[in-house]
């Protein structure tokens, strides 16, 4: 039996000359691409891969092989196919996505949506982001509110909740991104400290009844299952709880809401930091209805549908991998109205001028069913 | 300038020069496995691979085939290391997870607990997959309450529902399969027609108030968006809410439930098929204490870690891909007390006994921070 070093050696051996008909295999490519460049043929020809992949795969001498093979073909074609979209982008052959590139973007006399009251955590992240100052803030009940704001162009800007660190994902604004189609221009995360408020006076040992927002009481899933005799109640945000307790005045009324909340509405803090994750923290985008970004954009967030068939999901990821774009998170969410089928949500580095995430953006385009581009911001 | 088929003909000729030498070297890493299965030694040695993905990328006469090269070897070396698990799950060494083959699941006598009350969807999927008369069942007040009930031996198995074909999974049940370490031995899906419930007399125009599971009443969100002026509360399930709406006897107070429910409460059906998704279903999972398995299960579900650096779950998908294993689904939650960072929950198509299946989850534990069979069972 040969030790292990002399049977790497033979790999190596094997190893360059492969290195080498891929490089030879690359150059036809190219040559291939200015064929269809010239001719205006679409590079992916699903027919004559399938036909290829049979012919190469049969050639294995085992059911091992035969699989590997196959694989092995599916990826240098893939690549084979993403040297073709380069070069197209190289000669200006480019649908570029409708979006339009800015300088900066003009928050000046802005006008800014939120959803919930004075108080909400998505209204803390609309002054972090857009400064103490920003005028022209106003709230509505519902998400679907503020989307609908900017759609009718009441509004500039929303600020919608879209992850938790603790509880993930807000998967109706996923959802109402798809719907919409408005353009993520930034995020900002802020950090959740949750607190259980009554009314003036009240005790701990007062409350039976307790009122926030769903995700909230998510949240601090742990602390209210030391209190099941409470009973909760939903409501759009934790600070519309907290105006409730307030308004209600009574003392078996409490609200779980931030610190400021207190504040805002007069309220005594019973309990703080009620949150099972103590390091709990919700990200929240700002949304706009025009399709813009800037140079300065680095995270880019996509959705795509057409993802049944065995692996593909796999094989849209490997447009991503292979142009050496960095993917940040993963979502998936169901289709309306049709079952047991999703769509995807991606975030990953990069900008819409660079040639790496054109290149991706151009595949998973010809080979989704459905590609949207929701946004590139700065992260 | 050639034509395409010339071009095409030449690449054919480099692509059998590739399969030979892929062959060949398919061999030389059965000739390392049988070495390493002699010598004890690990598959996976991450530093050797790094070292030759660097060498044989610097051959690359372009930074497109570099970073080609480096892909195409990263994916031969996986396959690779596929080869060697497959030939080393042939000699026996294979550490089987820890699960116990049965010939049947054991139903007789069988204490079955579910969350909620009488009526609820729940002991509808309990009765379709256990049988009418499925005697021993019970319920309890929250999910977790079903998980202890099973890790503390009161019940044999429990009911939880783990997804809804238009309001996406139930998160938290995601969660508390990963902290209990419970197995699935089985799946029930249960058609979900939502109707708006009132005290006999009640009328649509006398409703304030809305009880119901906040999944629920995100599943008629829609219709909910026609009644803004409703107060909604959130109660442990949509049975539940029947029942309340019942004892205090209010015209103003509604519950969203199954139409079964307003027999068994004595409600009157005030709206029926209210959900948004008119196929609305849920999937609803049966687990138990012990981990076991039969011979027809053929869907395993699977959660892994430690997918954090670039590309990660794209390779830890490449297991499945490359064995050849259907995946069904893919979900990510985060991880608790570490932000922004994410477990994976994968469906796929197979049986624990399957070699492929072996392969992939052998693959899947060496390469991972951290694998969890949920169960394998029958879809």
């Amino acid at each position: 039996m040969k030790n292990l070093l002399e049977l790497r050696d033979e790999i190596d051996v094997i190893d360059k000359q492969i290195v080498a008909l891929y490089q030879q295999r690359m150059q036809i490519a190219a040559e291939v691409a200015e064929y269809k460049i010239e001719t205006g043929k679409k590079v992916f020809d699903k027919d004559r891969e399938m036909e290829k992949l049979a012919t190469l795969s049969a050639l294995g001498d085992s059911a091992f092989n035969r699989h590997g093979i196959r694989e092995l073909f599916e990826q240098i074609m893939s690549i084979s196919r993403k040297r073709q979209y380069q070069l197209m982008t190289e000669h200006g052959i480019y649908e570029k996505p409708d979006f339009e590139e800015l300088d900066t973007l003009d928050y000046k006399n802005a006008r800014i949506v939120f959803q919930g009251t004075e108080g909400a955590y998505t209204q803390l992240a609309l002054k972090q982001y857009f400064g103490e100052d920003a005028g022209n803030s106003y709230h509505v009940e519902t998400w679907r509110d503020a989307m609908e704001a900017i759609a009718r162009g009441d509004a500039d800007y929303a600020v919608l909740p879209i992850e938790n660190s603790s509880a993930g994902i807000v998967s109706e604004n996923y959802d109402l991104m798809v719907e919409y189609g408005h353009c993520i221009v930034g995020e900002q995360i802020i950090k959740i400290e949750h607190a259980l408020l009554g009314v003036p006076g009240a005790k701990l040992s007062d409350i039976t009844d307790v009122y926030s927002h769903p995700q909230a009481l998510m949240q601090c899933a742990r602390y209210l299952e030391g209190h099941r005799e409470w009973e909760k109640h939903s409501l759009k945000n934790t600070a519309m709880a907290a105006q409730k307790v307030r308004e209600d005045g009574m003392r078996h009324k409490a609200a779980i809401a931030s610190r400021i909340t207190a504040e805002i509405y007069g309220l005594d803090v019973l309990e703080e930091g009620i949150q099972d994750n103590k390091q709990n923290a919700t990200r929240f985008i700002i949304v706009t209805g025009k399709h813009v970004f800037t140079r300065k954009a680095n995270k880019i967030s996509i959705c795509f549908e057409g993802a049944h068939e065995t692996g593909s999901l796999y094989h849209m990821l490997s447009h991503l991998i292979y142009n050496g774009i960095n993917m940040d998170h993963i979502e998936s969410r169901p289709l309306p109205e049709r079952n047991w089928e999703y769509r995807f949500f991606v975030d990953f580095e990069g900008n819409l001028n660079d040639p790496a995430v054109q290149n991706a953006l151009r595949g998973l385009s010809e080979e989704t069913t459905r590609l949207q581009i929701l946004g590139n911001y700065e992260a």
